[in-house]
């Protein structure tokens, strides 16, 4: 038995979250499951971090984390509950994987293995900001040299790991010679101490442009929190659908797992949401538990879904090839196939 | 007469350059050159701006610039020239329309008709950056009121002149709520004074998503300087080649003219390069001017040339379809169909 925390979020949160845990619950993962409540009802409770301080008791007890999205309210007030506890916890890596499941989901680039390794903590999301003049707003880009040097050699060493071949890094070092430039020859630094993995450096503008139209050229990408927050976006989206990412957010003593998207509220309560992304999140968990095995039964199940044909309606096609069902029905069908 | 400042720039630029003036004499253009020396040699003569004193003088007697790309050398100690040139002369606007050319050339985009207009002066590009600790380094984002005013309602103006239907705003404003926060304030204002167009707001993350996934969906979109940066290769590389990207910069007393790609010295000097991004910039640049039905004859014919399936290599297809020409004889080619 693993103790972990749960938060079912807001707006689609909950259906997926229900999904993807009977799915766990029934390929027999070892789960001692504390629940936390996050997000709207706590904002609106008065608490501007939208997380109470029970939430961080269990956190700091069970040092991982399942999280469904969450809603931050408009208006200033509001933290994003996700930079908060990507930050207070340490979670300094953001692992996106974006993989094609041609023909089984239509796409329109069968050929797509990518994994988007993403600095969590720096850059632009450190949340600085003010106004200089009534008509000047500044905000703190800032990039330091022991973030970086952990995100480049993560990068590296899950490279190593997974047996993959190239590691690619993305900055705007042409225009931010300092900042951007430090994750640059960081990244060349430290790539010299993986002599076997092949390296390359785009340009984040061109390297946003190949991705998008040849993403079977990339492997590994590395690149600073902004970056990566686009352009995995885009990577998860044109593997078919945003619906198909799963994210770990990965520190030295915690982690948190969760799904690339957001949190839907136009299709809240339809039982229309696509629970894979959660669940790509839930198996990444898995495996950082040491819970392998039941990771690859339920990634074999789910894949077993997709091969046949049974999908929810942001995947679906309507050509005879495809079976439509709604968030839940689709969970059963994984659960059928493990 | 219209009097205008050129520079060939590096690389790939010269070449281009010799095919785009070319095929705008035989139009007809009425145009007086001046030519500038702008980028890698004067650089190296110890100038770090990359512009000597007398291309400014010819800048502030033609106040049009037609500008190849140019390469910055590696290191800190250069200024980019774009930027140099945008900030000094007030080109706060910078529109890239990006257009699929199907059947005629190959994209997985056949329906694409997006015109990116993006902030040109402030944002990260101010370029100021400091090293505050020997482990942290800080960029500034700077967003102020009037400058964001002035791209909105460019924007806004634009669609207007153009009959388009639409204008989207892309801002991370869940995480930059003052900066980019003003960004999409000032959208939802300027706009309540454009009654007749239809307007949205994404989250550049999502946002960029769906223009990678499904772009027939934009029009036109309104950003800030970096994503607008990156969005638009994007955009431009997803229409079938980057080389099919042109931009004009304008300020209220100057313009620039250019294509969206960089300098590619891997292929300089191979009469390899696709002129079609600097030719489009400078159709801009006529249409500028006054001189718009030279402007259209020369679209007519480019647009012929595309038709006729005559392609730089960029764009070539070898099934038979197309024809592959050189950058000196694509030019040529469109020449013939004037
Ligand atoms: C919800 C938002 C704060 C978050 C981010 O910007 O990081 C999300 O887009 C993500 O990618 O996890
Ligand atoms: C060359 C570079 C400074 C420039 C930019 O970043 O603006 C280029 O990428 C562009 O888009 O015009």
């Amino acid at each position: 038995m693993t103790k972990i925390t749960v938060a079912k979020g807001d707006g689609i949160g909950p259906e997926i979250m229900d999904a993807t845990l009977k799915i766990l619950q029934a390929a027999g993962a070892q789960l001692d499951i504390e629940e936390i409540e996050i997000g709207e009802k706590v904002y609106l409770n008065g608490n501007s971090s939208g997380i109470a301080s029970d939430a961080w008791n269990s956190l700091r007890t069970t040092r991982v984390l399942l999280k469904s999205p969450v809603t931050t309210p408009q208006g200033g007030g509001f933290k994003s509950i996700n930079v908060t506890i990507r930050k207070v916890l340490g979670l300094y890596a953001n692992v996106r994987p974006c993989i094609s499941y041609h023909p089984f989901v239509q796409t329109k680039h069968p050929v797509m293995d990518v994994v988007i390794v993403r600095e969590n903590e720096e850059d632009l999301y450190a949340g600085i900001e003010h106004q200089q003049t009534d008509d000047v707003i500044q905000c703190l880009k800032l990039i330091s040299k022991p973030g970086t040097e952990k995100i480049i050699r993560y990068a590296f060493e899950y490279a190593k790991a997974y047996n993959r071949k190239k590691v690619t890094c993305f900055t705007k070092d042409n225009i931010m010679k300092m900042t951007d430039g430090l994750f640059h020859k960081t990244f060349d630094e430290v790539g010299k101490e993986y002599p076997d993995i092949q390296k390359e450096h785009w340009i984040v503008d061109i390297g946003a442009a190949k991705l998008a139209d040849t993403p079977e050229v990339f492997d590994v990408i590395v690149m600073p929190n902004l970056y990566g927050d686009i352009l995995s976006d885009v990577a998860a989206q044109i593997t078919g659908s945003v619906g198909l990412g799963g994210s770990a957010n990965i520190g030295d003593g915690f982690a948190m797992f969760e799904a690339i998207h957001g949190s839907a509220p136009d299709i809240a309560g339809t039982d229309k949401a696509n629970p894979s992304g959660l669940l790509l999140g839930a198996i990444q968990m898995l495996v950082h538990i040491g819970q392998k095995e039941v990771a690859e039964t339920i990634q074999n199940a789910w894949l077993k879904t997709l091969e046949d044909g049974v999908h929810t309606a942001d995947i679906f096609k309507s050509d005879n090839s495809h079976r439509l069902l709604g968030t839940q029905a689709f969970a059963n069908a994984v659960i059928e196939r493990l």
